[in-house]
């Protein structure tokens, strides 16, 4: 069964989830994406390759497990965590363990086995954030889960197994430290200003411009001033709300319209790079506040993560923001 | 020029260090591993293509700058960070930079082009260690630097960008998040307790066992508890010692044993995977004391850092330490 491990010198816990395998070293062969449309489990026909749906958006008359649905939810058939395992806590000597409880679920986006989220029209990817909602809401109800996250690997360098478009969600029995030292931050800044860092920065990205790659009405893309990896880019919503769950469908129409204006810009300025996509919202149940505020976050995999990051923690970004944001504004979609 | 940037939400800091490159998306073109022996930099005969060398290990009567040698030090080419900056703090609005001060060098461990770092003799293993040593005791010299990185990157997954064998060192103006957590954590334990936590953590899985891969009078080679990827290995001292630079000969000459007998055995059970390497030690110029304790870790690079982890801070091993140890430890080499 999956656990969560936590290292006992640093804050860092880790999901050990032990994959059926005859011997330690077959992660050697299990890397390559899946390309077949005959063996896809995610296309129309190929229902009972998955678990149960808990999600389908489906015409009158289309019936639950069959085909005919245009966005489909399932449990991960391999989850890093799983529901039905029973809380417990653990130590064992210096060491600490959590029993795996979470929930690991697969959004697939389209029916349809070729082509990218970038392909799909806005109304389609705005049905895939809203599926991403829906699920938020329906997990928090299992009291034992902390926080969520949702996001998307595409291609193989990004970590993606199959082709067929997809996205995941993870539901953590804790708030890992990634996310609480983003939260405590926040925090901070509002305790020391009385505003949200995020609209802070959103404020002297639309003054200073030079790393502004989009903007709408509702909506501003840009390249983070501390860029970790070559054009990473993140889209902040201008109004402040700390949950992606209380968006408003206006909202979430105008995220997926830039998700869509940015991911067509990256596909021709970066030839179709492997990349991954993620949220950032407050943990689960937690109420909206006046100092943490969602975004999403995407990092084309241009490049490695190497011995000086994992030593280190700092990265080695070879592209100012400005240039990437530059580039990317100049991109003609 | 280079530079240090300061998130202004989390404690992050990103080196950005522009390659000359015409277009932003140059990144995409310069990923492939130069293996070609005749324009190989690190090759004895092209001394003249790297900077002039910082240390090197010679027999008598052989001229600096030539061939003749078994190692060689010298600057990056292309440095992450560089010495000759002039120091310098600015706050932008909500951000925040320092000039790229640093250092940034590369260790030649071998004169010959094929081979790798599991095939030379525990003596020149030695060497390289002894070589990281001595310009550690050097760059400590300029007071503007504040910490030290050596580390490894074998094979293009895992980052190199030259084959030849070569390990590198990065000093920075500042100590980086993930090493003052690492700091923080071990002083809280012994803060509590009065112990070195990695003292504990040897003491603790000698008695276990089955994290254990291999030990020898003056080192343990290890699979942490919380290992973040498959196959993550330690090799720590038995002996506490706080910086790496403080060590006997004795002890580099056991930490090399240690070493090449833990990249043979990975090499044997994962099919001489690509791998980072690196070193924890204190910070610059700080004394020895009671609760840090320098080591080394391994990690083979056999999946990437995905979505997931990028969101979290979380990672999800599939391979449990235990499993990951009873391997390396059956594996004849």
């Amino acid at each position: 069964m999956p656990e969560m491990r936590k290292d006992p010198i640093v804050d860092r816990w880790v999901i050990i989830a032990p994959e059926r395998a005859e011997r330690p070293n077959a992660i050697l062969r299990n890397r390559a994406e899946v390309d077949d449309e005959q063996g896809c489990p995610f296309c129309p026909g190929n229902e009972r390759m998955t678990p149960p749906e808990v999600l389908s958006r489906r015409p009158p008359g289309s019936q639950p497990g069959g085909p005919g649905w245009t966005l489909r939810v399932v449990p991960n058939r391999y989850p890093a965590l799983r529901t039905e395992t029973v809380m417990s806590r653990e130590g064992r000597g210096l060491f600490d363990l959590i029993a795996g409880v979470g929930a690991h679920e697969v959004i697939v986006e389209t029916p349809e086995h070729r082509g990218t989220m970038a392909d799909l029209p806005a109304e389609q990817i705005e049905s895939v954030l809203r599926a991403w909602q829906e699920r938020i809401v329906d997990l928090a109800r299992d009291v034992r889960l902390k926080s969520i996250f949702a996001f998307k690997n595409q291609g193989v360098p990004a970590g993606a197994t199959l082709s067929h478009a997809h996205s995941q969600l993870i539901a953590l029995p804790v708030v890992p430290p990634g996310m609480q030292e983003e939260l405590r931050g926040a925090k901070r800044h509002f305790g020391e200003k009385e505003r949200c860092v995020f609209c802070d920065i959103v404020g002297q990205e639309l003054r200073d411009k030079e790393r502004l790659v989009h903007e709408s009405e509702r909506m501003v893309v840009l390249s983070p001033w501390a860029a970790r990896t070559p054009f990473e880019t993140w889209i902040v919503p201008r109004e402040h709300r700390s949950s992606f769950e209380s968006s408003s469908g206006q909202e979430l129409h105008a995220a997926a319209d830039a998700l869509r204006a940015l991911l067509r810009k990256i596909d021709v300025a970066l030839e179709k790079p492997a990349f991954n996509l993620y949220l950032h919202t407050m943990p689960l149940r937690e109420n909206n506040n006046d100092w943490y505020h969602w975004h999403l976050e995407l990092k084309p995999m241009l490049q490695q993560h190497a011995g000086f990051e994992w030593a280190s923690g700092c990265t080695i970004n070879p592209t100012p923001p400005e240039e990437a944001a530059a580039f990317l504004r100049q991109t003609e979609v």
